[in-house]
Formats: C-alpha cells, sequence, structure tokens
C-alpha cells in the first residue's frame, strides 16, 4: 500500500471514529457532554489534517530533499491537549478547579509539540536534537503532572472514577511513549525506516491513540456519569437534557 | 471605486464601528461587559485585517496567478468563534454552563473557516471542492447547534432572553449564508465576480456582519440587563460599577 | 560579546529563571498555584524563543538585507498576556470575575503585539509607521485598563493585595515602556542603534521584565497567600495540599 493511501485510510478512518464517537458518547450531564465533545472532535481535527497530507497539501520538501509531513505536528499541536484535557476533566469530576495545574500540563504537552515540530523541521543536527530533547524534558513534565498531583486529585474521590483514571492515564502514556521513538526511527530523525513504513505506524498508532482510545474514555465516562446520577451527586443546573428553570439561577445544592 | 478604496472604507468603517459599539455598549453588570468587550473587538480585529489587505499585506499571488487575500480568512477565523461566543453567552445568561456544548459550537465555526481558507489556497479543484465542501459541513453542525441546543437552553429562561436570542439567531444566520455563496462565485471559487465586485460586496456584508449585528445584539443586552437588575436576578458580585467588598467572596444567592 | 552570545545568556538565563520561579513559588492554595505556573512558564516559553534565535532559526532576512528576528514577537505574544493574566489574578483574588474586562485586556495585549510584529516585519514605511500607531494604541488600551477597572477591583479588597498590584502594575509598565523605545531605535525601526545593541538591551530588559519582575510578583502572591490562609478566607477545594473530600462538592463557604 502506498503512502498516499495510507494518508486516504487514516482520513476515513479517523472522519468514521469521530462520527461513531459522537454518535455513542453520552450528553446526560455538562461534564459528560464536555467528554463527547473531546472525544469526538479530536479525530474530526486529524481527519483534517490526514486529508491535507493525502491530496499532498501538508508536506513540504526540505533543501536536504527530505519531505516534511509537518500537518501531523499542526495536528497533534491541537488533539494531544485536548484529549490532556478530557483525563484531566476525568480526575477533576469536571469541576473548574486546579486550573494552574491544568494549564500547566496542556502547555507543557504544547511545548512538547512544538518542539517536536521544530526538531522535525530542522535540518542542522545539533538544532534537531536539542529540539528533540527539549520535547522529551517537556513529555517528562507532562507524565510528572499525570502521575503527580493529577493522579492524586482523581484517588481522592470515588473508586469508579480513581480507576477510570489510573486505566486511561497508563493507556496513553504507554501509546504517546511509541511517538518519539517512531519519529526518531523515522525520516525525521535517524532515517533507519521509510517513510512510507514510519507513515503506516504512526497512521495506525494514531487510530489507537484517537479512536480506540476516544471508546475506553467514553466507556468511563458513561460508568461514572450514571454512578453520579444514580447518587444525585450531579445539581440539576449540571443535567443537560432537561432545560433550565428560569429565574435566578445561581447553582445549588443537589437536593 | 478601486478595490483598495473598499479595503479603506472596511479599515474605517471597522474602526469606526468599534469605537461606537464600546461608548454605546453597557458595563453594569459582568454579563453585558463581557458582551461589549466581544462585540467592541470584533470591528477592531476586523479593521487591522482590511489595514493590511488595504496596504497590500493581507495578500499573496498564487502561482496561477490568482491573488488570495488570506487576511479575510484569519480575521474570521477570530471573529466568527467571537460572534458565536457573545450568541452563545445571550443564550446562556452569561453562565459557565454547557462549556462542552460551547466549546462545540466554536470549534467547528474554526474548522469551518480554516477548511475554507484551505478552499481559498488550493489551486487543484478536487482539493479545492473537498475543502468547500467540508467548509459547508462544519457550517450545518454550528447550525445544528444554533437552532437545536443552544436554542433550547435560550428558550428555558425570560421572554426577552428567548426573544433576542432567536432575533441575533436568526440575523446572523442569513447573514453568514452569503458568504460560502460570495466566495464560491468570487476569485477563489468559479471566479464568475471579479476581485473588486466580491470584495465591495463582502465589505458591505462584513461591515453588516460586524457593526449592524453588533449594534443589533447591544440593544438586546441593554435589554436583558435591565430586566435582570429590575428583578433583582444579578448578584452584587457580579455588578461591574461597584466595588466588590472585600472578606470571603463566594457569590452568594441574590439578596 | 557577539550578538549570538547573548542569545545564547538569554537562552540560558530564562531556563535558569523558570527552574527558579518553578521552585520558590508556592502552590499551597489553586490562586497560588496558578500564580507560579504563569510566572514559571513565562521564561520557558522565552527560552524556547531565545534558543531558536541563538541557533538562526527565529530570524529571516527580508528582502532589504535587514535581519528581523521574529522569534521575540511570537514570544511576546505568548509571554505578554500571561504576564497580564498573572496581574489580573492579583487583582481579581484569581476569581472567575470579570471575565470580559480579562479577555479585553489580553486580546488588547496581543493586538499590540501582532501589529508590532507587522511594524518589524514591513519595509514600505508607511505601512512600518501605521503599524507602530496601532501598536502604540493598544498598549495605552492595556494601561487604560491596568490603572483604571483592573487597579478599582484590587483597591476593593484588603490592603495587602492592593499594595501588591500597584506595586507590579507599576513596575511592569515601567519595563514594558522601554520595549517601543528599543524597537523603535533598533534595526527595525529607525536603526540609530546596532542590531548587537539593541539585542543586548532587550536581553537585558527581557530578562528583568520575565524572571526579576516574577521573583517579585512571587513575593506578593506568597504574601497575600499566608494572609488568606491566615484569615480563613480560603475554602477547603480552594486548598491545593489535601485531597478533596468525595461526595457533592459544591464549593461552600470557608467554615
Amino acid at each position: 500500500m502506498s503512502e498516499t493511501n495510507w494518508l486516504w485510510l487514516a482520513t476515513i478512518g479517523m472522519l468514521g471514529g469521530s462520527t461513531v464517537l459522537f454518535l455513542v458518547g453520552g450528553r446526560r450531564t455538562q461534564d459528560e457532554e464536555g467528554h463527547t465533545m473531546v472525544h469526538g472532535l479530536v479525530p474530526l481535527f486529524a481527519a483534517i489534517s490526514y486529508f491535507a497530507m493525502a491530496i499532498n497539501q501538508g508536506a513540504i520538501t526540505l533543501s536536504s530533499g527530505r519531505v516534511f509531513l509537518f500537518a501531523r505536528y499542526i495536528d497533534w499541536s491541537f488533539t494531544t491537549p485536548a484529549l490532556l484535557l478530557g483525563l484531566s476533566m476525568t480526575a477533576l469530576h469536571g469541576a473548574h478547579r486546579r486550573a494552574g495545574l491544568v494549564a500547566g500540563l496542556l502547555v507543557s504537552d504544547v511545548v512538547m509539540v512544538i518542539t517536536g515540530l521544530f526538531f522535525g523541521a530542522s535540518q542542522d543536527p545539533f538544532a534537531k536534537w536539542v529540539w528533540y530533547i527539549a520535547s522529551c524534558v517537556a513529555f517528562l513534565a507532562v507524565l510528572y503532572v499525570l502521575f503527580g498531583p493529577m493522579r492524586e486529585e482523581a484517588m481522592g474521590r470515588d473508586q469508579t472514577r480513581a480507576n477510570t483514571y489510573k486505566l486511561n492515564a497508563s493507556v496513553l502514556t504507554v501509546l504517546w511513549l511509541l511517538y518519539p521513538i517512531f519519529v526518531i526511527l523515522g525520516p525525521d530523525g535517524f532515517g533507519y525506516w521509510s517513510a512510507l513504513f514510519t507513515t503506516a505506524l504512526v497512521v495506525i498508532l494514531d487510530l489507537v491513540a484517537k479512536v480506540a482510545y476516544g471508546l475506553l474514555t467514553t466507556v468511563g465516562s458513561k460508568r461514572i456519569t450514571t454512578e453520579d446520577l444514580t447518587r444525585g451527586e450531579v445539581t440539576p443546573a449540571e443535567v443537560t437534557t432537561h432545560s433550565v428553570p428560569s429565574g435566578p439561577f445561581r447553582v445549588s445544592r443537589a437536593a
């Protein structure tokens, strides 16, 4: 299968994944609605990026002759913070808490992707490898937040939430650890792997990390929401399927 | 009138419109202040974009010889989500509710503009038309939110808010439906219309959709705010003209 | 010392400054944690920008032969809104209040930097100076908010917060007033100063405005947080060092 065909496959897979995630995702509470939006929009963004690469608009040829698929990094700079936002929402119960921590997590992630983009776009070996190391350091900062303070937030609540967070964070981390390996062995790095082989692997990894992972988190989100509703931990104003009563609408304590 | 003169006219019109909207816009409550900021800043952004195009910095000549005014799309990628944010604030009473829904609306809109930019920048017919269709699909997603869940939110409150939302959403939709038509008939699309004629039409449409529409929404925002203040539905901490009392400042129920 | 050495010095200084700010910054409350994140991430962004310039990736040579260090402006377009966000958090007690005012402040600042970038990138004198004037007008809008409504917000609370805000806003303003002067006298403006001299001055100014100013604000933030905790004005859910109790977690009044 040619590289272009792999890119088309990814475009169709992402579009299909986005549709499925929007269809199966719940909207019973604001928390669940936010989760559905995040995980449905992530593959939609990826589909746009893959379509651009498939029709040859997401790549430039560097002066060395190497074809640099920059659209990948543009995609990641929007979709990876979105995935971390979804994970933060699981840990924090969708609350507007720890805004500084969430901001630090998302900015570290954006730094990771942007320095990765500079790595891929650089031709000078020194520049290249400093950017690569900077990107890895930013990844370590992301992992520190995920397995440090954010995990502690998730553990401080009910068991379902804690288990869901631990599962999702672990799966995401294992998948994300493959990206720097694939990238360094592919044409943007040492070039051990061909552009075709690298693209095929990244397409499969992207589909797993965005669509399959999205389905996994949807299962967790639904379970958490059902428990919240059963226990009455959700206020009427947080439920999206009913109209909000008129009048002064300060959110009040759950009855 | 030359194309450059139209662009200058738009620059001056947008600057004047921004000034007027900041002057007439209310600031009595946080909700009203947010509304004034959104609708005052929108034409300011547009003025910068039009000035760039007027002095020939917002366009590139594609290899086909077509002059592509990309600054338009950059402008729209910031100003159209801002206009939808203003509309969401009207529907949701400026509350931090339905964050997922608002995010979905704004991201769909950005996808609409970005795919529109790719449409305009593409020269290959296949790429062009797929981007155009993608942009239209994203527009349908925007309309779905505006006339589905967001309308339902607006209807669940007082009559003034419901009527204001229905009027604003309808006017915005009618105006926005003209953009894809103007764009497809102009030089970025089939080229039935000259660059001059297209620019003149887009300038007039932009002034109506940003300045005149901004004035319309300001009238609605003022009426809603006055009613809220009269009925005492606004807490002291939400009023901007008074200093906030010191001490623990958890927002409490309106007395 | 060569221009490149100054850029390396800035890279190392910013990296060191970021590390120090993350180490000395407090995390006792969400407010303090947010402050630490903002002021720790600002020099990290600047370090990335300076590294890019040091390895010659943050500059382009314009057709006139002038080397334009655009990475500076990219850096400023992220770091200056962040610094204003930190100042707003001080004035507003980290509250989700006056969102419209904060948005207006940050957007004005971004307009200031973006028009500054266009000033630097322009070669036509007319375009150049209109962009410069637009940038100065946006700066005036920033100063208006800082010394008008935002100062009033800060004054309405306790004395420590008011004094901290007044000190920080004044120091920031004095430092920021130097930027348009340095820029206009350097190669992007009249060219009275050499690229080397301008870079050296901007490096020193940037280190003061990001690292030294960050340390100053950290002292203020710590003092405010200690007072808040002593007076019991912080609810348990706002404290970051304790796990949040499970169960319905509507934020309640401090006991």
